[in-house]
């Protein structure tokens, strides 16, 4: 018998029939004799709606701490729903709010972090067998106030809940079956992974693979919480996120990530003095535009040129907001281009390689894709290229390292 | 300065505009000075839609827990709007759910009771010019479970806090602009009254005038708490519900309420001894039938007539539940019908007046509206007619009681 903890997101709740399914997936759990907490969503679409009111009612921008008064509701209505659909399948269930739970975070409207989990609540309803259906995504602060935890948030509470619980597993239940080697919609030959490490996962969350809310990976990784992402709709045993000691045949790369909708920009004949990075990337994030990929040049005769990547749907905003801080620090110019994308090789087994960037530098070069950008990390490299070649880069890289279904798994 | 309680109902924040058009009202309120404490209901529609969807996802009866963190999310949805609406016209407001406040209520979920409001987080936002925009129709019961006090449970909430608040003045800001002496929609010449004592609009909210919940001018009246029915929409004095004593110069009747949607159930020929009534009524309750209007007169031979009415919508359910319990009891047959009205006339004058009873029936006769049932309290007189004599029996009543407008008000 296990103690698992189940998170079901917003697709898989998207109608009352969709609950009831789930309802019926969790009493398979039970009927095999494993303890079972659930985290919910809202309902697909719900949370869209209910910020769209917020926003059009308000003026400006919308207080925070109602924002969040507001959206909590959606995962009530959730957890009242899939409560009411467990009790009618012969399971005894209570939903739990993040008050009545003790979700304990910080005070940051819309952006919350988890401080403590009490586990009596809970730990409570498992004695008297109880599944506890609990509100994801919200939280409360120290003075009672409703706080929630920003997008995806609900994967948090999920891994948040099954650290303080110490569960055995950590099931993220969605609309995909796995954490594949690529798009599959790009990639015919895209592969679900078995076991991925949870450094690998979440330079694949942070680039693109949208399965699991980078935050969640952390938080799973620091505190050791076996993670399994799989499909709520159809039987199959997923992908299971380890710590890179169980991976015994480590592969070189484990995925090809992707991301459109980038777009990067130069600042380019830039005095190549101190403090001139902060002097140009920090209106940019006081304008609250993430920055992605920063590249600075090696100076030449004291000038440089510095180019960083942002979204797509921030670079009018970003270059707008550089054009003055362009003049003040006497660079040449300002140049853009928001038709880019970013395709990175994900995999711990680099660590220990050598060659493994020149492989792919030589892969894109051999399908005459231009590399416009280069950032690395210790379990990474990511290259900025033109949009269009994306698909083709992303196909190249797939076959070049080996990861189509039957390829052995370690090179 | 006072300190106004002021609950809107669903109709009065049932779209975007019209919350932005309360937090406006609202504000107009704090520009001359006033302390307001506002209580809100769903929007309009929501929580039938919430209803709708626990019902459809329960095989059975839905969970009454469960049921209560369903509906109760519309409260919060509407606070949040509110207090953002507020905060854009510049008034500090901030959204308090049932347990934030401290409105304590018994475990019975969907018909819970107010045991007791917490006045100290409210009292220390009106301290700090702080606008509370409490939640309605929920509670928390002592165990942090969500409770709801029912339909029109908002209406109580406004009334438990400006009891527990010792506020000057509870509005009620509803659709219609007062409290009348019949159906306007029934009576062109139907007149607001300006004011009316708790125990008529008791009778009044009872018999079918659904401006304002029993329980709510029930509480107002034992609390003493002066309470103001009126328009959110149109600017007027609506109709203030007082004690007896601040209306010196008392109407014979105040007004004329109706109810249609009623059905007669008639027992013959039951034996005339004690407990037959008990063994009648008990089922239809236990049936969670609600009985209204009970007639029995003295028996002849031994046996007599046993009349009740009910609901029309349990007229069928009422009829199957007898039709053992006549058998047992040995009564002759049962008869019903259910296409009849009730019209009352409601005035405390009545209790210091005699001949009023006789001024009605002789009303009614004049215009060959034939009385089936008579029912009397100490202010008001109900009968039962067929329902197609109903309008005719309110206006014929309307006019012979002087309420239409420019009569004299005292008779």
């Amino acid at each position: 018998m296990s103690l698992i903890v189940q998170k079901y997101g917003g697709t898989s709740v998207g109608d009352l029939d969709r609950i009831k399914g789930v309802a019926l997936r969790i009493k398979r759990y039970k009927d095999k004799g494993h303890q079972v907490v659930v985290v919910v969503s809202a309902m697909s679409g719900e949370t869209n709606r209910l910020v769209t009111m917020g926003e059009e009612i308000s003026v400006g921008q919308p207080n925070a701490r109602e924002m969040d008064v507001l959206t909590a509701s959606g995962e009530q209505v959730s957890v009242a729903l899939l409560s009411m659909a467990l009790q009618d399948t012969g399971i005894a269930a209570k939903s739990m709010l993040a008050d009545q739970v003790g979700i304990k975070t910080n005070s940051s409207h819309g952006r919350a972090r988890i401080a403590e989990i009490e586990v009596e609540p809970i730990r409570k309803n498992l004695e008297a067998g109880i599944v506890s259906v609990v509100a994801g995504f919200q939280g409360v602060d120290s003075k009672g106030n409703i706080t929630t935890l920003g997008r995806g948030g609900s994967d948090t509470s999920a891994v948040a809940l099954a650290a303080a619980l110490e569960a055995d597993e950590c099931e993220i239940c969605t609309d995909v079956d796995g954490v594949y080697t690529a798009d599959p919609r790009l990639v015919d030959s895209a592969r679900r992974m078995e076991t991925v490490t949870f450094e690998e996962m979440l330079e694949l969350a942070s680039l693109g693979s949208k399965v699991l809310h980078p935050r969640s990976v952390e938080f799973a990784g620091r505190y050791q919480v076996p993670l399994r992402v799989l499909s709520t709709f159809e039987p199959g045993p997923g992908t299971l996120i380890t710590t890179e000691e169980s991976n015994m045949e480590q592969p070189l790369v484990s995925g090809i990530a992707h991301a459109r909708d980038e777009a990067k920009i130069t600042v380019s004949g830039v005095p190549d003095i101190p403090g001139i990075a902060s002097k140009i990337l920090g209106p940019v994030s006081d304008a609250d535009i993430e920055v992605d990929m920063i590249v600075q040049n090696t100076g030449v005769d004291g000038l440089t040129d510095f180019t960083f990547t942002v979204k797509r749907q921030d670079y009018a905003r970003a270059v707008a907001t550089l054009e003055p801080i362009c003049k003040a620090i006497k660079a040449a110019g300002i140049t853009g281009d928001n038709e880019i994308a970013k395709v990175s090789i994900v995999g711990v087994g680099m660590r220990s390689h050598a060659g493994v960037a020149t492989k792919m530098f030589d892969c894109l070069a051999h399908e005459n894709v231009n590399i416009q950008m280069i950032s690395t990390s210790e379990i990474k490299i990511s290259v900025v290229v033109a949009e269009k070649y994306m698909e083709l880069a992303v196909r190249a890289l797939h076959s070049e390292f080996g990861l189509q279904e039957g390829a052995s798994v370690a090179e």
